[in-house]
């Protein structure tokens, strides 16, 4: 394979390739702190003098630039936030490029950034930097973005992927796949499904509360975007050399999301979220954690779907009649633009 | 106006509207130091525990991607080590995101980090996150990226557009204008201009260097990109309420430069260049400074070209015959995609 394919950037095991294979080994210093590029996790660590700071970076391509639920500014923002917060660190300060297509309307160019502005401003999050790049009409459909994060960790340590440990219990914050069907069946105009809307939120009240009462409880977090969460249950069980085992029947899945999943042949443990995450915590918090889950609107459905333990790094699924199979990483998230 | 014109972007008066009116007042929280994004200063200050830090964010949309003296891996690396070089911070860490179109050569897409690399492994900078995307072929022109550079400040002091004084000399570290003049030559094709390249190098080195001979007697320092000289100067002007007088032939500016500008009807003051600075330094200093830069091949043709005086916030130029006329901001740069 000589050309990028869209499966490149999809977040499954294309993707992963092409980061390990080219991306990151051009890189001679890639790392400061414990996690860097090589760790592929939500973001790197950063210490400056005593402080820990998280950083995270992520573009975004997501087509149509409206949809139900939120907008190209929303998930900037959240993508960001949350990518913080699974690092187990309050979002500090961002930076912000935009580069538009000539020709493109302004008031909704303002109407983004505003939504940027509706997700950082309540969690006291600065947006210091920025540039803002124009490209000839017909070269760029519409408007991309980049964001990059900056947060101070909360508890002066970072929860890292390759944090999971034997006997933990697997959250999940809310039902999975509604943010990359509901981008779906808007975009290629199916009607039927009216209920369908976007996940993205952020999430850093409801984690922050959760380290509040849970402390060095919880082992490990992480957002499930691109490839959903059969990526993010593999990254855990991968980095932390478990296996984790999870329950189909617990697993939240709209009606909506199912059927249209159904319909499509696709599996919602592949669709992208960007308002939920998965957290790997001591069986001892379980309950704690859940408890205050509950007390936010954006985190009300949490449950736990499974538990790690000993075993080979892989994902075990439990199925409805008590067979066990293994959940695979896709090779790429099936719907394309999706962040 | 009410759709995006190609001036939105390109550093001149148009672009400042844009910014000051829809991007910047969107946002609520725009500095956590002294300075973030009202300024519109190379970089912003963050402040963590005792140390002071400068971030900068950068979207790169250069075409064609490569030309004489470098690709856009090369300018997105040194885009933002000057950023922060600028301002008065060491290059600590960078985050990088591409997007990157389908059918994308996987080999081009490689030599464009490594060459990334090629810049900053010599500075000890670290690259500790990213994110890629991919887009379907015909809705991006290649490849785009966005940069964020998080630099220490070197003197504990961030060094601001604000910072020129009245009697300050003005340095320029060398001749302007062959970053834009050599891209539009070579993707015109004007295979006469032979001798033309872009002038991209990172400026950390010779700023050190400087930094240590002349302490906090360096005021202000800026690169001019975008907009070239002509920006660059007013900023400085309009920022630190000083009137600059710079003389029209002390302004290094090569023979083939100046001859395709002749060509084209362009001024080279308006050109943006990759690897020069101005600086304002007080004029005790003024030698030493010079002697410094003249150690560096990047910024060996280092001069002054003019004084900081009391006056009105503008920039005038001392014509051969002993005229003297204002230079002012253009409405945006000339050259388009050549950053």
């Amino acid at each position: 394979m000589t050309k990028i394919e869209m499966a490149h950037g999809a977040g499954g095991r294309i993707m992963q390739r092409l980061l390990q294979e080219v991306i990151i080994p051009s890189f001679s210093i890639r790392k400061l702190g414990s996690i860097g590029l090589d760790e592929m996790d939500d973001g790197a660590t950063l210490p400056i003098g005593n402080t820990g700071l998280i950083v995270t970076a992520d573009a975004h391509t997501v087509q149509p630039l409206f949809f139900p639920g939120g907008n190209i500014g929303t998930l900037a923002a959240c993508g960001t936030i949350n990518d913080l917060a699974v690092m187990g660190a309050a979002p500090t300060a961002m930076t912000n490029t935009i580069i538009v297509e000539e020709g493109f309307e302004i008031d909704t160019l303002h109407e983004i950034v505003r939504s940027m502005n509706d997700v950082i401003e309540p969690l006291g999050t600065a947006m210091i930097a920025g540039d803002t790049k124009v490209m000839p009409k017909g070269t760029l459909d519409g408007l991309v973005m980049s964001t990059t994060g900056i947060g101070v960790l909360y508890l002066n340590a970072a929860i890292a992927d390759a944090g999971v440990r034997e006997g933990d219990d697997i959250i999940v914050t809310g039902p999975i796949g509604d943010h990359g069907t509901a981008l779906l069946a808007h975009r290629e105009g199916l009607k039927f499904e009216t209920n369908l809307a976007s996940d993205v939120a952020p999430l850093w009240e409801p984690i922050r509360n959760c380290l509040d009462v849970s402390g060095f409880h919880i082992h490990a977090m992480k957002d499930p975007t691109r490839g959903g969460l059969a990526v993010a249950l593999n990254e855990f069980a991968a980095k932390s050399h478990v296996e984790i085992e999870i329950e189909d029947g617990l697993v939240p899945v709209r009606p909506a999301v199912q059927s249209l999943c159904d319909i499509l042949g696709l599996s919602p443990f592949h669709i992208a979220c960007e308002g939920r995450a998965i957290m790997a915590v001591d069986s001892s918090v379980t309950s704690d954690v859940l408890d205050t889950l509950a007390r936010f609107r954006t985190t009300d459905n949490a449950c736990v779907i499974g538990k790690a333990h000993k075993g080979a790094s892989r994902v075990l699924m439990k199925t409805a009649i008590g067979g066990r199979k293994v959940l695979q990483v896709p090779l790429g998230e099936p719907v394309p633009r999706v962040c």
